[in-house]
C-alpha cells in the first residue's frame, strides 16, 4: 500500500543511466543559482529598518548607510568568490576549499556551518514568503505558519520527484521579481529626481520610544544597534556560495561564466538593496517589529487592526500612485522568488550531505539516491528540520534572522582562509612571473575578504548572540560533534572488518554443523522447519523445546512420537518460565564443548498479514533472535510459515514488484551464469 | 541494563514449583475478598446524598430509603451468590457460570463486563482513596490525580513482585476500617437514641437550587433523580463477585465458608451503609457535587475556600465531639481499605485474562507468568487502563461512578440467568425429592435475583447513559468484538497449522538446497557468511551482490578475485538503485525454475552495541529480511558479525544470564541426552 501512495506522489522510478545532465547557459544558470542571493533583498531592508526603528525615527535615516556597508561587504565577498570558482571549479564549494587547504576538521567546520545555514535558508525564505503572501492575500493573515509548512511540504515532494531545474520555469520568477522591484526602484528614483515622489502611507505614523533607546542612536548602545542592523542586513549575502557550488552545471568556460554570474548577482542585489533603502527613507516608510504598539497615530498606538505591508510593497504603492495592484504584484513575485530560494537549499543540502556521507561523516543513507534519482534522505531531513524551525519560531523572519548569517560568515571566513593557504602553496611552486603576479593579486583579494568577513562574523556573533544566535552556534557544534563521531565509528568498523587476504583464517571452515530446531507445539511450521533443517544435512540435528508447563511438554512429546519424526526432541528445563535464557544457555554449552562447530538455530516463524496479528505471534522468537545474534559462531535461520492472511499482502507486493520496468533482474551487469554446483568440489 | 532495574524493582525470579498455595481461614479470607465490597461503603453514601442534593435539602432526607433499596438488592444478590458458590466452587466465577450455561457468547459477554469493571474498580477505589487522603492531609488537595497515579503504580509494582496475600497484612486495614466506621455508627446511634447527637458542622449551610430541580422531588423528574441516586448507590454491590471467584482459596468446606463470608459481607456492608445514611440525615450533613457554588452561607455561595470532607468524616467529627483526630483516623482507614479494594482487582483481572487467554479469547501473553510467578502482562494492562481512566476523569469519583456498576449488573444478571438454566438442567435428571426441593428453592432465589438485578441494570443504564455510562458500554462492546476477533484468528490458524500425521507431505524433504550469500563489500562479515554457507554444503552456492554503482561493483569483483574465494560472485543489475527488489526477483526466479528446491539466503549482519550504531548499519538487511519472509520455500539465515562495540553489551547479558539459579539449563525435565549424530542416517 505505501508503495502505491509513493508512486502516486512521486511518479515512476527513474533509471540510473537516464540522469539528465543538461548544462546551463548563463541566462538560465543565473536564476537557478542566484535566486537565493537576490531573494534576500525581499527581507534584508525590512530587517535593517525595523532594527534601527527601535531607536526612533531619526535613527531609521541611517538605514541607507547601513545598506551601503552591506553592499561593500558583498562586493568584497563576490570578488573573493570569483577567485574561488576559478581555483575550485569542481562544485565542492566552500567545503572542498576548506577540506583541501585546512584539513578535514576545517572542512567539517564549514560543512557544519553550511548544513545549519541551508536549514535556515529554507526557514527564513519560506517565512518571508508567507509574510508576502499574507500581505497580498488577507485571508492568509494569522495562518502564516500553516502556509509556510505547506510550502515546505510541497518543496520536499517536488524535490523527491526529482524535478530537474528546467531553466525557463525557474528563470521566470527571478526575472519577474527583478523586473518588478527594479521597475519600482527606477521609477521611484526618477520621481525622486523630478521631485514628484509622494510620501508612503505609513509616513503619517510616529514611532513609540522603546525603553533604553529613548535618546536615539546615542553612545555605545547606539553604535551597537547600528551594528545589529548591519548584522541583520548582511543576510543579503547569503546565497553567494550557492553559485560557487554550482560551477559544474555551467556551460564552458564554466569558471568564467560562474564568475560573471557572481558579478551579475552582486550588481543586481546591490542596486536593489540600496535603492529600496534610499527610497524607503525618501518616502518615509515606517517598518517596525510590532506595529500594534510601536506605531503611534496622534500619540496613541495603532493597535492590532493595523496591517503592516513589507517595505517593498509600501514603496510600490507609493511609487505607482493610483495603481492599487502594484503592491500585490510585487508581493506575488516576491513569494515566487522566495520559494525558489528555499528550493536552492533543497539542491545544496542533499548534495553536501551526500558528499559528507561519501567521506564517512554522515550515515551512508544520505549518499544513496531514491528511485527518482533524488537524494531522498537528505531532502526529507532538510524538510523536517526547516519545518520544525518554522513551527518553533512561529514563521517569524525577525526571530529567525539572528540565527541566520552566522553559518554563512563562518564558511566565508574559513574558505577565504583556505584560499590564502591555497595561493601560498601555489606561489611556492609557480615559476611564471605573470602568473605569480596574478596569484598575488588574488591572494590580496582573498586576504582582504578574510579580514572583512571575519570582522562581520564577530559583529554578527556579538550583536546577536543573545537574540538567538546561540541556537545556530549550538546546532553547528552538535553537527560537528555528531559527524566526528560517525566518522570515528565508520573508521573503527572499517579497520575491524578489513579482510586480510593471506590470513588462513579467511578460508577456514567450521568443522561441523550442529543444527537445532526450536519447537513449541507440533504444528506445520515446526514440521517444515525440521524438514528444512534435515535438507541441509547437518552433522548433528535435534529439535529443542523449552519446558515451561509440564502438561504442554508431555503433550508435545506424545505428538512427536506419534508423528514419528526422525529427529530427537530435547526438552530444556525452565523453572523460571523463561524461553530465551534456557535456549541461550544450551547454545552456549554446545559452543563450549565444541568451539569449532557452527551452530545453526532454526526458528519457525509466523508470517502474518496484519500488524495486529503480529502481536499474537512470534513475541518470543523476536526476542530470542535478537539475543542469539550476539553469540559468535551461531547462525539464526528463520523458517517462515506464511499464514493464509499473509497471502493478500504477498500478492500485492508481488504485483507491485512485477511491474514491467526496463532492465529488470534477469538482465545482469554480468552475463547470466547458471548457479554453479558445488557438491563435492569444496572442502 | 533493564534487567538490573527489573531485579531491583521486582526481586529475584521465583521457581515454578515454589508457587505457594496457602488456603485461607475465614477470618483472613474475608478481608482478602471482602475489602472490595465493604470499601464501597466509603463512597456509595456520598454519591447517594450528592445526587439527591440536586433537588434541595428536603430531597436529601430520602437518602436512607434509597440506601434501604440498595440493601434489599444487596441481600437478594448475596442470597443468589450463595447458590453460585455452592454450584460452581472452582473459582471460575460469573464467567464460568455463564460459559457453561449460556454458551461461549454468554461467557464472553460476562467477561467483557468484568474486564471493564475491574478497570473501574481500580479507578474508582483509588480516586476515592485520593479524596480521603486529601481530607486527612491538606497538602494533597489539588494533587489527587498524581496521588492516585502513584498508588496505581505502587499496586502494579507490588503485584508484579507477586506479593502473596499475606493474611494478617491484608486483614488489618479491613478490621481497622470496619472498626472505625462501625464505632462511629454505634456511638452515633446510641447518641441519637439518647437525644445527645449534635448537628454536623455543615448543617449550618443551605443548598443552592439547581435549575430544573427548584421544586424538589416533584413529578417524573423527581422519580428519575431518586432512581439515579439509587443507581449511584448500587455501587455498594460491586465486589460481591470477587468472593465467588475466590472459592478455591478458602479452607474446606470451601463453598460453605465462602457462602458464610458472603453473608458476613452483606451484614457488615448493609449495616454500615444504612447507619451512615441515617446518621447523615440525623446530623444534617451536607454533601454536594460542587460545594463552592452549591452550598450557601447566609444566602451567598461559600466559594472555593470551603473544604468538604467525606460524609463519614463529617459524621465522625460530629459523633465524637471534641475529638479532632476522629475524622482523620477514619479517613486513613478508608484510604487503606480502598487501596486494598483496588488490589482485589489486581488479583481478579489477570486471572480472568489468563483464563480468557487459555480459552483463546485473549493474546497468549496474558496466560504466561512472569519470572516472579505473577501474571505480569495482565497486571500491567490493568494498571495502564486504570491510570488512563483516572487521568482522563481527573480522579473524580462522581464522574467515574456512572461508568461503574453497569458491568457488575450485566454480570449479575447473566450469571443469574445461567443459574436458572443450571437448575433446569439438573432438575431434569435429579431423582431425589428432597434434593429437587432444594434445587427448586435455589432456582426461585436465582430467579428473583435475576428479576431484581435486571431491573437495576435497566435503571442504571437509563439514568446514567448520558452521564458517561455509554463509555463503559462502548468499552464492553469493544472488548467483546476484540476477543471474538482474537479467538477467530487463533481458531483459523489452529486449523491451518494442524499436522496431518499420515500425510506424506509431513515427511517430504526439499530435493536440493540452493544457498545464496548476499554481499555488498568484501569485508569480514561477508567472508564469514561465505564460510558458514560452505560449511553447510548446499547443492548450489553462490555469492550475490546488487549492482547499484558500477565502480563499487568493479571494486568488489576485483577484491573477490584477489581473495580467491571458491564461490562464484553474481551481480544483480539494479537500474533503479534498489537493493530489495532485485534480490527478491532473483530468489523468485530460482523458485520458479526449481520449485522443489529449498533456497537459503545468508545475510551478513552487523551486531552493534549502541542503538545509534544500528542507524548506521543493516538498514537494507532488515527490509530485505522482512520481505523474504513472505516467500514460501525460503529460509533467511542471519550470519551475525559482532562488532567490538557489542562486546560490552554481550558481556553484561552473559553476566546476568549466568547468575547461579537453581535448576538451570543442564538440569532437564528429560534425562540429558547427547546430541544425536544424523550423518548418513537420514534421507
Amino acid at each position: 500500500m505505501p508503495d502505491v501512495f509513493k508512486r502516486l506522489l512521486l511518479g515512476r522510478p527513474v533509471r540510473s543511466d537516464r540522469r539528465p545532465r543538461a548544462l546551463l547557459p548563463k541566462r538560465v544558470a543565473m536564476p537557478v543559482f542566484a535566486s537565493d542571493a537576490v531573494s534576500s533583498v525581499a527581507y534584508a531592508p525590512d530587517e535593517i529598518i525595523l532594527t534601527l526603528a527601535l531607536a526612533g525615527l531619526v535613527a531609521t535615516t541611517v538605514s541607507p548607510w547601513v545598506g551601503l556597508a552591506v553592499v561593500v561587504v558583498m562586493v568584497t565577498v563576490i570578488a573573493s568568490y570569483r577567485q574561488n570558482v576559478r581555483a575550485y571549479p569542481s562544485g565542492g564549494g566552500n567545503y572542498e576549499v576548506a577540506s583541501v587547504n585546512l584539513g578535514p576538521r576545517g572542512g567539517l567546520t564549514v560543512a557544519s556551518a553550511l548544513l545549519v545555514d541551508y536549514v535556515l535558508t529554507v526557514a527564513v525564505a519560506v517565512a518571508a514568503g508567507a509574510q508576502y503572501a499574507a500581505s497580498a492575500i488577507p485571508g492568509l493573515r494569522g495562518n502564516e505558519v500553516a502556509f509556510a509548512l505547506v510550502i515546505i511540504a510541497g518543496l520536499v515532494l517536488m524535490n523527491l520527484r526529482g524535478v530537474r531545474e528546467s531553466g525557463v520555469l525557474f528563470a521566470i520568477p527571478l526575472y519577474l521579481y527583478v523586473g518588478a522591484v527594479g521597475l519600482t526602484a527606477v521609477v521611484g528614483l526618477v520621481r525622486w529626481a523630478t521631485g514628484t515622489l509622494p510620501q508612503a502611507a505609513s509616513a503619517q505614523y510616529d514611532l513609540a520610544p522603546v525603553p533604553s533607546y529613548e535618546q536615539g542612536l546615542i553612545g555605545a548602545l547606539g553604535v551597537f544597534l547600528v551594528l545589529r542592523a548591519f548584522a541583520s542586513g548582511s543576510a543579503a549575502l547569503t546565497g553567494i556560495e550557492a553559485v560557487s557550488s554550482g560551477v559544474p552545471a555551467f556551460r564552458e568556460p564554466k569558471a568564467r561564466n560562474a564568475a560573471t554570474t557572481l558579478t551579475l548577482v552582486g550588481v543586481v542585489s546591490g542596486f536593489l538593496l540600496l535603492s529600496i533603502l534610499f527610497l524607503a527613507r525618501a518616502t518615509g516608510v515606517r517598518f517596525v517589529d510590532d506595529p500594534a504598539t510601536q506605531l503611534l497615530h496622534d500619540g496613541a498606538p495603532v493597535g492590532e487592526a493595523y496591517v503592516q505591508d513589507p517595505v517593498v510593497g509600501q514603496l510600490a504603492t507609493a511609487v505607482f500612485t493610483g495603481v492599487p495592484w502594484a503592491a500585490p504584484l510585487v508581493a506575488v513575485t516576491a513569494v515566487l522568488i522566495l520559494v525558489l530560494a528555499a528550493n536552492t537549499a533543497f539542491n545544496g543540502f542533499p548534495v553536501l550531505g551526500s558528499i559528507l556521507a561519501r567521506d564517512g561523516w554522515m550515515p551512508r543513507q544520505l549518499h544513496t539516491r531514491g528511485d527518482r534519482m533524488a537524494l531522498s534522505n537528505g531532502i526529507v531531513a532538510l524538510g523536517v528540520a526547516a519545518a520544525m524551525l518554522v513551527w518553533v519560531f512561529d514563521a517569524s523572519v525577525t526571530a529567525l534572522i539572528p540565527l541566520y548569517t552566522i553559518g554563512v560568515f563562518v564558511s566565508f571566513s574559513m574558505s577565504q582562509l583556505g584560499m590564502l593557504r591555497h595561493w601560498a602553496r601555489h606561489l611556492r611552486t609557480e615559476p611564471d612571473a605573470r602568473e605569480r603576479a596574478r596569484m598575488r593579486r588574488s591572494r590580496a583579494i582573498n586576504g582582504f575578504g578574510l579580514g572583512l568577513t571575519t570582522t562581520v562574523l564577530v559583529v554578527v556573533v556579538v550583536t546577536k548572540l543573545t537574540h538567538g544566535a546561540w541556537v545556530a552556534i549550538l546546532a553547528m557544534v552538535v553537527a560537528f560533534v555528531l559527524m566526528t563521531g560517525i566518522r570515528r565509528h565508520y573508521d573503527r568498523v572499517g579497520v575491524e572488518l578489513a579482510v586480510d587476504v593471506d590470513a588462513p583464517a579467511t578460508r577456514a571452515l567450521p568443522s561441523r554443523v550442529h543444527a537445532i530446531v526450536l519447537v513449541s507445539h507440533l504444528h506445520l511450521p515446526a514440521v517444515r522447519a525440521v524438514a528444512y533443517a534435515r535438507a541441509s544435512r547437518p552433522s548433528v540435528l535435534e529439535a529443542v523445546t523449552v519446558g515451561v508447563d509440564a502438561d504442554d511438554v508431555a503433550a508435545l512429546r506424545a505428538d512427536w512420537e506419534r508423528t514419528g519424526l526422525p529427529v530427537p526432541l530435547k526438552v530444556l528445563d525452565s523453572p523460571y518460565r523463561e524461553i530465551v535464557r534456557p535456549v541461550l544457555g544450551y547454545v552456549r554449552s554446545i559452543r563450549r564443548e565444541s568451539p569449532r562447530d557452527l551452530v545453526v538455530v532454526y526458528i519457525p516463524e509466523y508470517v502474518v498479514g496484519h500488524w495486529w496479528e503480529a502481536l499474537l505471534h512470534n513475541q518470543s522468537a523476536i526476542r530470542l533472535k535478537s539475543r542469539l545474534l550476539f553469540m559468535p559462531g551461531v547462525i539464526v535461520a528463520s523458517v517462515p510459515w506464511q499464514l493464509d492472511s499473509s497471502a493478500r499482502t504477498r500478492a500485492l507486493a508481488e504485483h507491485l514488484d512485477a511491474r514491467p520496468l526496463p532492465g529488470d533482474v534477469r538482465r545482469g551487469l554480468t552475463p547470466p551464469q547458471g548457479p554453479t554446483p558445488l557438491q563435492g568440489a569444496d572442502r
